[in-house]
């Protein structure tokens, strides 16, 4: 396995190599992460895997500095998962200059997430365009954790015609059902006894969803209660269309349920598709 | 020379052509793009000419609707120029739900005729960021009569390192000196007579300069004062840094100046680069 830091030199480096698969990431990866990177070992010759904290996806009062960062750790499990290369660009190497061309994201990215982060996913969208810019994968793997943001770079493929696959790769999960994030080293012991709680919130959405109740809303309002009197704060709890992310026309059964909400400093995200 | 109007044809007919130069245009193709055409042709094995009216560069108010369409001519035009393949997607091809994944332009696109256009370049960003992910060349080629559009692709290709190399080719003019122009098929005989006179002024801001004037506004301001007696409706004349497109710094030697004015509903635009 092979660690580059330079655009060019990972240019060369690729040239021949067949078909490319990519995971962009943060780092301080967990078993999630490397799922997603023994998916891309399946569909691809060549498993490539960044590692950048993105500081424009980050709003000035959010947690860039805090964001867990442990490079050899990383590269350890990366190179046993079956990488072949690790691109890890400093912030220079990224953006020499200020980034004013930036990847205008589609309506949805203002809600949800987008509505507690407003400059999260243009900053996303535009660091994965460009990484899709130098990587040029065939096929490239995001988590269904972050399943708005899978949701956004869909269509930003789709809008830009991106020649690239997307695949999804199933949300990992701790013994006790918390879904596998960066964040979750953030926690402490208390925190982190509480924090399945909120995976079991969404299940209890699901469970009224399919005893019949279509009054969303009112399930949302009532699953924030309940989380808040545990001493969450809670940013959002909604079931939408898992084809639109909007708000579920009475007809539709494909649904999912997001949640976003904090413990302390450290906010928690995840979901659960759902068939009625 | 084919002539195809899907994307997914485009895309298994350009898989194995080697190396391909790209020419966007909006057609009605006069002896400016042919040359860009030809230029294209010693750069590459397979030269691909895209004719699409991209509806999100014009404003509400432009002039969307009278845009000259001449695909016939064109398509004879481009198969003597060289072209192997002509790209003429349908509105509804290219953009088959609204484009709301868009790119972001520099700053410098809302100076200049981005003041008086102020949707047009985030249009053009995004259309060919689009058409380059479809066509995927190697070399793209833009003519320098549309100089801030060249310098704002070329920034969103760095920014985004879009791996194209972006070639300029020069302004082609008629034997009066007016630089060619689709909407110069718009002007009447009249101002077909008074359209080189914009050329001409701004031929004599570049002699005010060379004779050691720096006072540029006070040229643009006399310059714009000149046309509009003449019945022109100025939208700006400008000294620029050739290399920032902003203001010249005092010591600055590579310069340009552009203007864009209008003849009735026309608006004729045209720049000089020089050197003090």
């Amino acid at each position: 396995m092979e660690v580059i830091n330079s655009i060019a030199e990972l240019r060369l480096r690729l040239a021949s190599r067949g078909r490319i698969a990519f995971v962009p990431t943060m780092g301080n990866l967990h078993h999630g992460h490397l799922a997603l990177v023994s998916l891309a070992r399946q569909h691809a010759d060549c498993v490539v895997v960044s590692i950048f904290v993105n500081p424009l996806q980050f709003g000035a009062n959010e947690d860039l500095a805090s964001y867990p960062r442990s490079l050899q750790a990383d590269c350890e499990g990366l190179n046993q998962s079956g990488a072949d290369i690790v691109f890890t660009p400093s912030e220079s190497e990224l953006y020499p200059v200020p980034q004013t061309v930036q990847v205008e994201p589609p309506p949805i990215a203002f809600d949800l997430c987008g509505k507690h982060r407003p400059v999260h996913f243009r900053g996303v969208c535009t660091v994965v365009a460009k990484l899709f810019n130098i990587v040029r994968p065939d096929v490239a793997i995001f988590g269904k954790k972050d399943y708005q943001q899978l949701f956004i770079l869909r269509e930003m493929v789709r809008q830009l015609e991106i020649p690239v696959e997307m695949l999804a790769g199933e949300t990992m999960r701790e013994a006790d059902g918390l879904a596998m994030s960066s964040r979750n080293n953030l926690l402490n012991p208390a925190q982190r006894m509480e924090a399945p709680r909120l995976q079991r919130a969404l299940q209890l959405v699901v469970q009224a969803s399919r005893q019949g109740r279509r009054d969303f809303d009112a399930i949302e309002a009532q699953t924030t209660q309940y989380l808040t009197q545990l001493g969450w704060i809670v940013d959002y709890i909604a079931v939408r269309s898992a084809s639109t992310l909007l708000t579920p026309l009475p007809d539709e059964r494909q649904l999912l349920v997001l949640g976003a909400a904090r413990l302390g400093m450290t906010r928690l995200i995840d979901n659960i598709e759902f068939a009625l």
